[in-house]
């Protein structure tokens, strides 16, 4: 079987992405399931693998076509300037940004041309991007724009674990993201609730890979889901429209419901997915269930991107410290994603596959 | 040293209480925290300790100063009438309702009259209660009530943990609580916040007992803190000017912080209270973090209040699987407080505290 080939953008210099790639890179796994390579500077790539002793040996390729990983060689496509190698640890700077922003334009623009299956980013910094003159939110918009998407949106996925959730894992999708809490309510709409129902109905049923749907909570608004009107009409008035509209698409949903105790039945794995109405809502969940493991998959562009959901993380940057489960993890999913012959996800890593 | 003489009021007889209650009973160091006595129908209770095994001996007494317990008898405080017998269980009825009223009335009596230290009382259901004729939201209100108390407010508290929490466990108080999430934002007010970050600090610093202060994180009401005011004005307005007249009064406070980083720093132990600032951004943290561990501590009332977190649990009643967990945590907390010499909560319960 053909493995997908996978485009790796390096993130920011100064950030944890190098050496979160590298420590990835070792896991036998990883190259069971893909085919990586980097899209980056070398030599800070380089620069990485030192630090983390210099087992990993780093080759520059012309072409995505030529990219030959093992567990112990890194394929990398250089982007970028120099400048790139004069950025320090934990730097917020333009040139930080700029190096960031050129390696997802080159990922990016391979996916889009079909030179490869999919993309995986580490992360980078928003004020180290503004300081280069790029002013996005994050990201997700970033993409957005790369690829002329007009709704992109981002999925909080938490693999199987062997301790609890799903077999198949959970998907966490948001009805609204970055607003504030008081405008959370006026920007609740059935077609809104309903179109992030059927996103993460779409993602999970793909990752499952066996014909089987998802099963999806609705978290409700209010507390105790409304204590039937006595706390708020939103239940009534748009959540449940929206689940019963799912429902005769054949979606399996089922809400609104109380969310404190949803989460717990999430966690305890009898359910797929949760579509969340506000950001912390679905994070303070997905942050205590696990989100050193957590990766992002953005749904709505053309191309297949996952990344790691953590951030740049420069308190730790270049220690030598930062753990790669969540990069392995993305290079796991953006490979089902991509795969032509998909397998199921139904395997939470071992540790034996993070060695 | 004397151990403080604790009412047990028994709860609903269709739900839960009497089974979690002979549970707790057996327990070795329940004895050794408190003196315990149940206010209650002693043939309920009788029941409950046959459907257990029949180990535990049941023994009606006249007057609390007659309470002599042990792992092996209950002595009860006869309360209510013979119609508490013809209870089934899972039943809403009248009678369920009454009887669980009856007894925290007598239990609340003899607590507001000094002649005991403090008061658990095990769940009961508003519905039942609504069919007898009293008109309660729930137990706080109604022990507000028969206090003539103008203000009661709850805590959730996780008792030290083994894996995680701080040693001295963990206290989470709501600013706003049983109102729609659209409502929220308009509610938090600085005298508010304030109010129960005090309340917060002088519950945890009397179960610390040791002279030292709580450190209380007090949650954002906004993703990302609102990031510098670009989603939501809240915490510059009203929460961050609390968290400064706090610490004018020597409250250890930090925040506003992001609530989801919050949650995951309080469960590794880095803060022992936190101010929620509504329902479910509290309560998704403390049922994921270990619900059926936890006690519910009312401040505001004359008296020592503790009781179970969980419910009636109908689903389970009267089937012997009900764990008694929090009920034992319950008792140990209400010890903790009403203890003329405190010892510090500074212990986690051990399995064998349990069997």
């Amino acid at each position: 079987m053909q493995k997908p080939l996978l485009a790796v953008s390096m993130g920011d210099p100064a950030g944890v992405g190098p050496e979160i790639i590298v420590g990835a890179w070792s896991s036998k796994r990883v190259q069971q399931w893909c085919r990586p390579f980097v899209v980056g500077h070398p030599d800070v790539l380089r620069a990485a693998a030192r630090l983390l002793g210099g087992r990993m040996e780093v080759v520059e390729i012309d072409s995505p076509d030529e990219a030959e990983p093992t567990q112990s060689l890194i394929p990398c496509l250089r982007s970028g300037t120099d400048l790139a190698l004069e950025v320090s640890p934990g730097e917020i700077s333009a040139r930080a940004g700029q190096a960031a922003y050129d390696a997802i334009v080159l990922a990016t623009d391979l996916a889009l041309s079909g030179r490869v299956e999919g993309i995986v980013t580490a992360p980078l910094c928003k004020q180290s991007l503004q300081l280069a003159g790029l002013k996005y939110p994050g990201h997700t918009e970033l993409l957005a724009d790369l690829c002329s998407a007009s709704e992109a949106a981002t999925m909080g996925y938490l693999p199987p674990d062997k301790d609890s959730l799903s077999p198949y894992g959970l998907g966490v999708v948001h009805v609204t993201f970055h607003i504030a809490l008081r405008d959370v309510p006026g920007s609740l709409t059935v077609p809104r609730i309903l179109s992030k129902a059927r996103l993460a109905d779409s993602i999970l049923t793909k990752l499952r890979a066996d014909g089987t749907r998802p099963h999806i909570g609705v978290c409700a608004l209010n507390p105790h889901a409304g204590e039937g009107g006595l706390f708020g009409q939103e239940e009534r008035e748009v959540i449940r429209p929206a689940v019963e509209m799912g429902l005769e698409e054949g979606l399996d949903l089922v809400g609104p419901l109380p969310t404190d105790t949803l989460m717990v039945a999430a966690r305890d794995g009898r359910f797929d997915g949760v579509v969340a109405m506000y950001h912390d809502q679905g994070h303070i969940a997905l942050r205590l269930m696990g989100f050193h493991r957590a990766v992002n998959i953005t749904a709505g562009l053309p191309i297949v991107r996952t990344s790691v959901a953590h951030g740049i993380a420069f308190d730790i940057a270049w220690q030598g410290r930062a753990q790669p489960t969540s990069m392995i993890e993305a290079l796991r999913v953006a490979g089902l994603l991509s795969s032509p012959s998909p397998q199921p996800v139904r395997d939470a890593l071992s540790p034996a596959d993070i060695a």
